[in-house]
């Protein structure tokens, strides 16, 4: 593990497997539209979004991804990692107040230059809402000691 | 266009291209680490992230990601799109108080099924911070007939 308690290139292994868990609130969907600058009337007005062939108002595709870039800081591999790729499939919405699990899994290590990539999968009860991996750079005990 | 004044399928061509711009303030960060869940030092903690490679706050990948869901939802295609697809590869970061311009292009329009894929691309001046491209579904005069 390095100093923040995130692993090291050198502690993972193919198969390891962390969750992180986020229930997606109102006030998250419209903190996030502010963030973005993403105002579409799909995620901030129910009355709209009635009209429309989700029914209602859903979260931003994009802010439930971002629950996989807290799985990844906070959990595998953890704080010092840095993001170099994400590819994402948005597969179904989730709707305010909906709890997002993210699922990521070891998949391959390249040894070369340190990085491993992770599949992540998105899921609110048995539903999979988004599917995808990373590829990411984390830190490592060895580059530590030169 | 659609009702919406999104495009509809039939209205795109290869090659159209459109921009949206955003600066990414240190409050965008911190609403975003809520709204993501993401509370990572490196964003939130200047003083600790002066001690990592970054030498200072950087804005989370996902979130200058999350520029891109704004410039397809608000340009191109435009409102009543749907998101299907986002590949990202993150190249160098960016620093609160920083500009971001996120300029979509149709390469590829694929007839059978009205989808749309477009490269999706981040910079910062002239440094590319993100490149990617989307897959997605606009509406479609033809089905909206239907």
């Amino acid at each position: 593990m390095n100093p923040l308690n995130g692993y090291d290139y050198e502690d993972l292994q193919l198969g390891m497997s962390e969750s992180f868990v986020k229930t997606i609130t109102e006030t998250d969907i419209e903190l996030f539209a502010t963030a973005s600058g993403d105002n579409n009337a799909v995620h901030l007005d129910e009355e709209f979004a009635k009209t429309t062939p989700f029914g209602g108002r859903v979260a931003h595709g994009m802010l439930t991804a971002s629950v996989i870039s807290a799985a990844i800081a906070s959990r595998l591999p953890g704080p010092g990692s840095i993001y170099l790729g994400q590819n994402l499939r948005f597969k179904a919405p989730v709707r305010p107040g909906e709890t997002v699990q993210v699922t990521v899994t070891v998949t391959d290590l390249h040894p070369e230059k340190q990085r491993v990539a992770l599949s992540t999968v998105c899921t609110v009860q048995d539903r999979v809402v988004i599917e995808g991996d990373a590829l990411i750079l984390p830190t490592s005990a060895k580059r530590r000691k030169q």
